[in-house]
């Protein structure tokens, strides 16, 4: 039957992901249903429900896809690398689903985000089950707790970050480098507080 | 009106948060009504309706509290200390809010909490919203992006590593102690990956 639909109205769920992020960019999310989502792009709201559970689900597909881009990084890192690194090797590895054509989408969707608590709160979600994939992998990798939690999140974070200034008008710089640098950062602020054993004891 | 309410009806809030965590947890907390919790305590629905918006906030009360007790330990700290020690300061500070003797309450509602997803989006919200309040503290002393932004969100992720450690059965240690234990980890982890200035480089 999906197959039927895909085969009928090719790139429908394409379609409609970039006419619901351009409804709700201009008439705001909540004000938005998902037969106006459909009639902009002229399929049914029946087809609407074929590709999505609900009009959130618009903005939130390939969850899968996405934990699997840092995934792949973890699992492809030197298998006697430190947590930490296989992280760096996620980040870099995501980075290849954030290429800079995609920056205009990325930003637009984080605007629409941002305006409602409700999504805010989706996306949360979603970048938590990003720590519970990633800290899996690496207790995969035989990695302890609370190291494996603790790099799992170190990586969201930096990530998170990371993508908010990659998204900004007047930035440059690809997702990766942006996230190194950030982890640099990290690097200096632990090292400012004597977290580490070469550093003085706070 | 609420005087009034808060005379006639005393500790009614305390009494139907007490009764909410305790059908949450026995009933599940999507079969549960508002109505329920107010008559497990003899009060009615209308009561409820008094102090929570609905029967989700129960579990979400004192938000501001709880960002305050971070915010003082940050603004309390001196003057010179670096980013993270700052945010050091707001750990032990939050510390004094999660007394041993309220181990078990937060067990309770961390076990209800997980077991629906609509209440891990909203606690989510919640840890993102005292990230906000943390790195607008640490502007507020002159710290720059993406320093601010960045211990902020390391000072939630210790906190909530530290505190699903602190709420274990076997668990002894106080949630500062396991605090400072993960940031001591941390420490660690960015030593091995060489993030900082003394470190080898990756």
């Amino acid at each position: 039957m999906l197959d039927g639909v895909a085969r009928w109205e090719p790139g429908a769920r394409e379609r409609l992901q970039a006419a619901a992020l351009e409804l709700f960019a201009t008439r705001g999310y909540e004000q938005t249903t998902a037969a106006e989502i459909a009639q902009a792009v002229g399929l049914t709201e029946r087809t609407f429900y074929r590709h999505f559970a609900d009009k959130r689900e618009v903005l939130f597909l390939g969850q899968q896809q996405f934990d699997e881009g840092f995934r792949a990084g973890i699992d492809g890192a030197p298998a006697d690398a430190a947590p930490l690194a296989a992280v760096v090797a996620a980040l870099r590895s995501a980075g290849a689903f954030f290429p800079d054509e995609r920056r205009g989408h990325s930003r637009a969707r984080q605007t629409v985000i941002d305006a409602n608590p409700s999504l805010q709160e989706r996306e949360q979600h979603k970048l938590a089950g990003l720590a519970t994939t990633l800290g899996a992998a690496l207790r995969a990798r035989g990695v302890g707790e609370p190291a494996a939690t603790l790099a799992a999140r170190t990586g969201v974070m930096v990530f998170v970050i990371a993508f908010a200034q990659w998204i900004r008008e007047e930035e440059q710089r690809s997702l990766t480098t942006i996230a190194e640098d950030v982890l640099r950062e990290l690097g200096a602020l632990v090292e400012g507080v004597g977290l580490t054993s070469s550093g003085p004891r706070g």
